[in-house]
């Protein structure tokens, strides 16, 4: 497939300099660029880059002179990274899935497939299952008794979408994620060795555990619109209730979310985080990578936390935090630095304790 | 399905108040609970959430007035949290998988496949595997050959059982999980940097790392009855011997058990935990989410950690604990408080050192 | 299969003492041994062991008795942890998958299946893709259109390559692995508070993120030879350029990379570990379980990180770091030993502030 300057202009709302017909087959690093390649040299860094690489065409920086820098064509944009969404989206080939139903599938009789939907090979879907119109999915995925998928899904090879869950349109499944697995809930006949630990706050214990029982998770996912769930990653149902994930909101690879657990619009999860049954997490709540957050708690609007970030606590909206445990941000990277001054702190308090033997070392 | 009072009442071995021919078909929350749903309302707090929703019939607080809550039939327990679990297993309709094997099932004639068994459509069964009576087995699962699984397993969508690996009664695998995947083990032909680091605790040690050479994984996995491993979870097999998982543990979703580890009976790994290679856990172990074991180490008994702790060496039975690298949990909550406290103790000192100057500020 | 000690020590490079000809089926640890069993008794403490068992033959220490040990053949090695290389590869069966392609596969016509290739069952092949000679292929897996694969590649069940990735010879991929996942990078129009924390380092910032724009993954993910890839483990493609993994690179279970990241050659990533994106790994790095690495830093080669390392920063080559946010080892060690200390420590301090008081707790 190739697109035209203009036409990649237009898609970006952004404005095309020079041949504007030249058309290019993808995009590429300005030095690794051929001539079929849109060039991305969106920084006054990338002009030498540009020189070593062969491209006649280029997204260039603001104020850039892109006749000197030899090109037949360009295109300025204001916002560069923001300009990158919609030439990827233009450019984006997508997984080839056949259209239609394909021969190997397997859809129950009573399942419903909307118009244009493509169902790859191997596909399982359920009894009274609905998939929206549009929908694409790739080989091996399954999709479960009564599972509701909106119209435009994308959904990638080996997706499993578990019984009764309910999903809004265009929502991305990545490979290998799944939705709606059983909660992870035990309890024992008597108060547990945990529940006595979590009043006692660390203090020893003695009672022991007795064989754990399961608590079966009756209720469901339910999952807003637009929503992206990353390769291998998994959300489980919720005991009575339905586990919830807003509109909008983006879960990255490898991402867990316990039973119960609300996630509100608009927010990101980063890789390998993990939100512990039954907590609450806001809106626009961006987590960096390898976050966890405990179970029943509420997270506010638009905290950040970065890479690591263990919430073991309520956390109030727009808080931007770190460590382990989180402490606002700029108070645990201060915290790190004091720790590596504190061997020199335990010496000059050991010296002002004793300030004669200081004295002797002095001499 | 419909259940009524008395019969739920009978599974909770519990009392049924009003009209014990009342039926429901579900469990609902009270603010959100129609009149054919059960409410749980085993707090006095949800009063209110009942006189909000339509039910009719609810499990109530000990000691409440059932009929005053506008009721027609009550069922009151001891032990609300316990009673979810007899609940809800009686609600739960599990997957639907039609009995017998599904055409498209490849099972190897050597395999055996017990009385009773569902086996899903695109399941494969290798062979001289043997499959317990009452198994059910939904899609896309893989059974490899010589694996051995015990009775009344219940085996999710896409869950990977390697060759030769036995496991034992009534266990559940949540979608994605693999078990018997090869362990994680290279050599040097040398001694490597990071046996060097291991010893020097640190000290920047000079030897490169030659190419690593692949230790293959002879030995199998071993899980005892009653275990349940969550989505996407992983157990590698062990080097020679088995890695084992004991009677009665579960595991929740994306927990990783390395080569080698062997975990007791009764534990519960939560979320994204990761237990190194050759690492003993005891029985009745319990460790939060995201938790990590080094590797070559013991767990005692009863160990509790909370959410996120790396536990990088050995660790006496029943200790609870908390933190990177773990202590008992009150130490480490002890110094998180300080490390905040840190800048003005750095200030304290400071003052102390230069008594004059510090007598000029006060001026 | 049953194995000479001769042909084992042929094969380790070793010598073989007493009867070569005796075979054996398998290996054992020396207690649980039984007379088909070589037993693994390479270290003096195993000597005990060896009489429980009833192995007739053993890999025994330098300079032990085989004879006094009541063996009738022995294997000696100099060094036993590179030994279990050579053996564990010679006596590993690996997964039975039947060579050609099983009825049931879905090979894309225009697909190229090299020679002696084995395809299990329900695999499927996408258009143009290429597999080299002798690769096994297990169940379940697929392969997308224009994706490329080296030769004798073991890829085990339900493992998903995506479009038009790359990957070298003697690839291994344990199930569940997912190479190709579209990369986890969103966009506001305006700049996102995320962005202006980052510069604030903490400070509160005021900008709400408007709804988040995809940036899809043009790029692909370009896999070197004798890498190996773990259980569950995810790879997601460049935006632009390839994610890159080096020759002889090995990744455990449950690791995410994400896009863009480059890592170099012989480097080990042990469970759950994350790399963000962008990221630039040197060569023989090795990083321990659930060791995290934010986005847009580059790790020098050699670098050794502990288990649960938060790389939060560029760490210089040759650095063997611990700890969140990463030290040297030893510091974040003594560090966490002075944690321990610091409530004594405010006791000090207190006492050297108020000089009366604490006389007069003295008297």
């Amino acid at each position: 497939m190739r697109f035209t300057i203009g036409d990649i202009a237009a898609a970006l709302g952004a404005t095309a300099f020079g041949d504007a017909e030249l058309s290019v087959a993808g995009a590429a690093e300005p030095a690794s660029a051929g001539p079929d390649d849109l060039a991305l040299a969106m920084d006054p860094k990338y002009a030498e880059g540009l020189s070593q690489g062969r491209a006649r065409a280029a997204i260039v920086w603001d104020g850039a002179d892109w006749q000197a820098l030899g090109l037949e064509a360009a295109i300025v944009v204001p916002r560069p990274r923001y300009a990158m969404s919609g030439l990827t989206r233009l450019m984006d080939p997508g997984p080839e899935i056949a259209p239609g139903i394909h021969a190997s599938a397997v859809v129950d009789p009573t399942a419903e497939v909307g118009e244009g939907a493509a169902i790859g090979p191997f596909v399982v879907i359920g009894p009274r299952a609905r998939i929206g119109a549009g929908a694409r999915i790739a080989s091996h995925a399954s999709i479960a008794e009564d599972a509701v998928i909106g119209d435009h899904a994308l959904i990638h090879s080996g997706v499993r979408i578990g019984a009764r869950v309910r999903i809004g349109a265009r929502f991305i499944a990545q490979p290998g994620a799944v939705v709606g697995a059983d909660g992870f809930s035990f309890v024992t006949p008597e108060k547990s060795r945990v529940e006595e630990a979590r009043h006692a706050r660390g203090q020893e214990v003695g009672a022991r555990n007795a064989a754990w029982t399961r608590i079966h998770s009756l209720g469901t996912v339910e999952i807003g619109d637009d929503v992206e769930v990353g390769a291998n990653s998994t959300i489980d149902r919720g005991t009575i209730r339905a586990t919830r994930v807003g509109d909008r909101s983006k879960l990255d690879n490898l991402v867990h979310l316990g039973h119960n657990v609300v996630v509100g619009e608009d927010c990101l999860l980063c890789g390998q985080t993990g939100i512990a049954g039954s907590t609450v997490i806001g809106n626009r709540v961006v987590l960096g990578g390898q976050v966890g957050v405990t179970d029943n708690i509420f997270i506010g609007d638009d905290v950040v936390a970065g890479g690591g970030t263990k919430i073991l606590s309520k956390t109030p909206a727009g808080r931007v935090i770190l460590g382990y445990p989180a402490m606002k941000m700029e108070q645990y990277l201060e915290a790190s630095r004091n720790w590596r001054r504190l061997p020199r702190l335990f010496e000059d308090v050991r010296a002002l304790k004793n300030p004669v033997s200081l004295r002797d070392e002095d001499d």
